[in-house]
């Protein structure tokens, strides 16, 4: 339960064309923002300059890292929907992309990783402290944008997100190693620590277009479903997905002791001796190189992946129907797509 | 240059009495604004509320650990100067003290520090981990309380805090061991990491009281002089201050590398032995039991803790004018007599 970042989405993207039924891509949605994107990346940049160089040098190690963005995107789509005109969809897309950015540092920090997006981790690169510090000014920086913007509705949502999500991370906090995790207790996890900022990032689109409670819900329902099938698609890429194609960061949740998704299925079918492994691994920390094949054959026996991607598309079917809300159009299609291309991304 | 904690304040308070000159307290201020602060008592409590127990433990090891909580009474007292009536005085003074707990918490971390107000710090009883997240949280409830009060203004003036804050913090650490460290570099930070959140706490008194620039200024300037005086102060007593009473946390910064006035200035006057001891000891880390009784030395044969006492008298002198803005009244004297209750703590 790494957080999820889009790097995996450009990993994964090509088996895709192997499952029809799952096609989808987020081409056409990047297409149809990607003026407002340019904005948003400029903005981005301008925002992490600072006279303290350690600051922009750790920020754009980060930031320049790649991820397709995929929250800012939905701010920009969910703004376009709702028909706003202004700019404050650009700056609040960035400041959506600040509190990710914030999460991802402290994010390291906390789980002690190593490696972000295929890069060192900033902790790795400047220490702990840098990467706890510069998460605070990025924290800071994103509520200073969105006061620009005006909204305290929309300030509201994201201020609100922004504690939520601390929360949930505190919870996983507490949850990690704990082999007793349901799979409702780890459902709330992820939609705090993980769904409530897509939630946030598409809700605050129709508050900007000044539109009602019904689109409002619309797209946080949309955010929130989406979040949470792109969260348990990642659970299951990080034991390789369903499709046995080893990404590179398999394993991660594994060795550090996070009770995921697939995990917390096969426990509900695990006999005596695989509960003692998981015990042993998960639970006391006692893991052998051989250790992490072991545990894929496991949840492959009880297709626990299949599983956890089956209740993602479940989630999948709920993003789409929230859309409903809104009239048909090119953006619309390109949200629903947005949905398959996540879940496409277990194969 | 360990953030400052009003926990000295109450160590260091008895001493005063031998130098009428710069009698003060706080008593009057404490008095003054008792009730309202007894509403920001409750509302933090209730705001630190969780279903995850980690956080509420958390949250109230360090705010139930005492702290004569100055900044959030800045904040009601300026709400009350500016004739302000509703509660909103009352939430953002609870958003600043979560600001400011959620700074210590990082702070611990950032520093390695093992106490905090004179007990075990958060890190050292949940973990680092707990810490970093659990002042995410804290920051996010921070920014929810400011969004309630629905003032833009005020709204602006925390939020710009907060990146400041972390931009200081920043700074500090890019500055640590930097021996080439000058006065105006070092009041930088200070004005950054301690002074940002005095001046914003005093200024959203009278933005919410709807007074105008004149008084905003007055109550921004009275805030930053203060907590630069205030941090002066702590900079000294972290070498035993002016009078040789040692309180408990004596010699933090000196074990930890920083830079700060007292330092900075017997940089200054150093001759060749000394610089390479503060090259030795600051630079390079390598402190033997006996060096900081060496460093106190140093730093009163060049009368560097006098005169950075002499320092937080001009800040002091500044804060007091300040209040010029503002008409006579039991509250502004109780804000005059806060100034010199601050810098008496130095003797």
């Amino acid at each position: 339960m790494g957080r999820a970042t889009e790097v995996d989405i450009v990993v994964m993207a090509a088996p895709l064309a192997d499952r029809p039924a799952e096609r989808g891509g987020i081409e056409a949605l990047v297409s149809l923002v990607a003026d407002d994107m340019e904005r948003v990346n400029s903005f981005i940049l301008s925002r992490t300059g600072s006279d303290v160089t350690l600051i922009p040098e750790v920020a754009s190690h980060l930031i320049s890292s790649g991820g397709k963005r995929l929250r800012p995107m939905l701010t920009l789509a969910f703004s376009r929907l709702s028909d706003y005109e202004g700019d404050g969809g650009v700056r609040l897309a960035a400041s959506v992309e600040f509190m990710h950015t914030a999460t991802l540092l402290h994010d390291d920090v906390v789980d002690e990783s190593d490696m972000r997006r295929g890069k060192l981790a900033a902790r790795m690169v400047w220490g702990n402290e840098a990467s706890v510090l510069v998460g605070d000014f990025l924290l800071g920086q994103a509520f200073k944008m969105m006061v620009e913007v005006g909204s305290l509705p929309a300030l509201d949502v994201l201020a609100s997100a922004a504690a939520i999500i601390a929360e949930g991370e505190v919870w996983q906090l507490s949850a990690a190693k704990d082999l007793s995790t349901d799979e409702q207790a780890y459902l709330g996890v992820i939609t705090a620590k993980t769904a409530a900022l897509f939630a946030a990032a598409a809700e605050v689109g129709p508050i900007l277009g000044g539109l009602g409670e019904r689109e409002r819900q619309a797209a946080r329902a949309y955010g929130n479903a989406l979040g949470i099938a792109f969260q348990l698609v990642d659970d299951a890429l990080d034991y390789g997905g369903v499709s046995e194609l080893l990404g590179k960061n398999v394993g991660d949740d594994f060795r550090e002791g996070k009770i995921t998704l697939p995990v917390v299925l096969a426990l509900q079918r695990a006999d005596e001796a695989e509960r003692a492994f998981w015990s042993r691994t998960l639970e006391n920390g006692d893991i052998a190189e051989s250790d992490l094949e072991i545990a894929v054959g496991i949840l492959r026996r009880h297709g626990t992946l299949e599983a956890t991607v089956a209740r993602a598309r479940h989630y999948g079917d709920i993003a789409v129907e929230a859309l409903d809300a809104f009239p048909d159009s090119p953006l619309r299609r390109a949200l629903i797509e947005t949905v398959a291309f996540c879940i496409g991304r277990a194969y």
